[in-house]
Order: C-alpha cells, then structure tokens, then sequence
C-alpha cells in the first residue's frame, strides 16, 4: 500500500515542529524536503534541509508544473517539489509536510487524498505564553503571531483533524492513531477485496 | 462530546461477534439494543438482549418513525429503535450497532455521520473454515454463509472502514484506533474552537 500524505500545519508555539521531529523517529515517517533559492546556510545540507535552487531553477520547476505548492518570501522562493513525495509514498512511507495554512490550502487542490492534520496549544493564553518563554521573539512579533494564529485557526473546517497539543506524548499518539486509521479507510482495500473475491 | 455511532457488520465466521464483546468490555462502549415482536426465550432479559414488543406496539413505532432500519424475518419484525440511541450518545458513550449489510445501507441514510466498519475474515478459505469448524452448522448452510459473504462484500465501498480479522487483538485495537480518531475529526471542534477564539 501506498504511504499517506500528511499535511500538518499549526501556529507558532503549538509544538508542530517538536511533533514532527518525534514523529520522525518511527520507522514509517518521512519528511517533505522543500525546495528553495535562499542561501545554504552553514550545516544545512542539500536534499536534507532543502534542495537549494537557482532562481532560474525555481521559475523552470514552477513552469513545468514541479511544484505542488510555492511562496515568495522576502525575495525568496520556497516550495514544495511533487516528485520527492510521490516516490516516498511509493516506497510505502507516510510522508510528512509541515505547511503553513495557506500553502496547505494549495495542497488540498493538487491532492485531494492528503490528511490535514491542524496543531493548536489547548488555549491561546497557553500559546502566548509558549511564544513568550521562548525568549527569541520581541512582544510586537509574539502579538503578531498570536493575530495569525487566530486567522489560521478560522480555517480549521479545512483540516479533517484537529490536534490540541496539551501533552506532547499525547498529540503525538493522536497523529499515530489518525495514521493508523486512515490506512483501515475502505478505498485502500479495493485490490485487496478484488484479490479475496477472485480466489 | 457526543458518542460516536459505529455501525458494525461482516459475514458469519468474521469475529463480529467476539470483537463486539472484546469491545463492551471498554468504559465507553455500549451495545444498540434491538426491538423485536419473537419471543423472549429463557434467560433472555427485555432491555438486555432485546426490547420485546406485540405486533401492534411494533408497527406502531414503524408508523411513528421510532426505528432507524427494522426488517421482517420468519414472521417477526426486528429493528433498531432511535431513542435508546441517542440517549446513550448523548452521554457520551460510543455506541455499537451490530446490523447486516443491508439494514447498515438503511442506518446510513438515517445517520449518515455515523461511522461503518466493516470486519471480514483474511481470506474466504479462512472464513470457510471458520463457519465449519463450530461444527454447528451443515454444509448447505456454510454454502448459503459463504454466498451471502460475497455478496455482502460486493458492498465494501459503503463503509467506511474495512477491519480484516487475522488475529483478534489486532482487530479490537484496530476498532479502537478509528473509534480515537473519528474523535479528532474536525467537525467535532466547532464548539472548542469557538470558545478558543472568543476568550
């Protein structure tokens, strides 16, 4: 059976990343690699942290069509290439593409069969509080993560599952049984019945 | 929350029966009680194994509107009264309705969010061997059994999920794993959400 595609998207703060990294370490998650024409920086390797594109490069994926889904942020593009995750899930591992809102939303169109999974801290006087104890960010860029938060969770009727990162431990096994789950959904079995009622 | 409303079926030898009593074993289960117009048999209890009703109080509730499916069998009426249902949602039990594939087709109609499991032995070599291995049933049965499970299988694309019952733990965890993650669906979460981005 084909890997699943899941898209997992969340605020800043709910613990998305933290998530995916444990996620990562069983045996049948692998993570979208995206594209991008910003600069290695120094430890990044490419095909690990990102494929690193010329400019050129990137406009050439996006005419032909290479993408399933790209941004320009502050004069750079970032995107997400199709082949890499057709050939994982091919493989039979359950790829995982960490996505902001509006990029999931651009997946969703390209593929209809992808699991959208949105992370939230339980309250958002708990996700303030995530942001601020992080010591990293200036109270003007916590107050305009927390506006975002809100407008990404007004789309929450777009994800078909919605994670509340209370407990690490927890949310982390909610994603495993979602997984789990969604391999059981009766359209994966069409071969599989076909094969029982041949025999 | 409210319960979930599982709507299991899947031919004679598929361990439906078993899976269910596994399941009932589980705080949050409970089993759809039937009403039926046969008689009660000894050791049977009215509220327990089946509401027993008259003929008249029986075509009554058909009249009212009462049942979600019912259907007549060997001169008796059988079917799934709505109240008990909801009542038992509404507490926040999930609750197990065991009806054959046809009475499942009407269910989903009446509840189309309820959720429809399908529990099929591996193979039919397998559920053959089940069906003679009771050693209860003669072979024009089993026949007639194995007919009706193809059949029946045919209809695989109804339900939601397909449950293959190759070992009995699997199965019940299987069950309990779409029972976890039908919860995180996002529909449920309107409310949640709601109270999230008010406060």
């Amino acid at each position: 059976m084909e890997g699943l595609k899941l898209v997992l998207s969340g605020p800043s703060g709910s613990g998305k990343g933290t998530i995916v990294q444990e996620l990562l370490k069983s045996d049948n998650f692998k993570l979208s690699i995206s594209a991008t024409t910003r600069n290695k920086r120094e430890g990044e390797i490419h095909g690990v942290h990102y494929f690193y594109k010329s400019k050129t490069e990137f406009e050439e994926m996006i005419k032909n069509d290479e993408l399933i889904e790209y941004a320009h942020f502050c004069d750079n593009y970032y995107g997400t290439p199709k082949v890499f995750i057709n050939e994982v899930v091919k493989e039979g591992f359950d790829i995982i593409l960490e996505i902001e809102v509006q990029g999931a939303l651009q997946v969703k169109r390209r593929y209809p069969d992808a699991i959208f999974i949105f992370i939230m801290a339980p309250t958002f006087k708990e996700l303030k509080e995530r942001l601020i104890s992080r010591n990293t960010e200036v109270p003007e860029v916590v107050e305009k993560r927390l506006k975002r938060a809100r407008e990404e969770l007004l789309l929450f009727k777009e994800y078909d599952y919605i994670v509340i990162n209370d407990n690490l431990e927890e949310a982390i096994e909610q994603i495993k049984y979602i997984t789990k789950s969604e391999k059981l959904k009766s359209k994966h079995y069409k071969e599989h019945i076909q094969l029982m009622l041949e025999n």
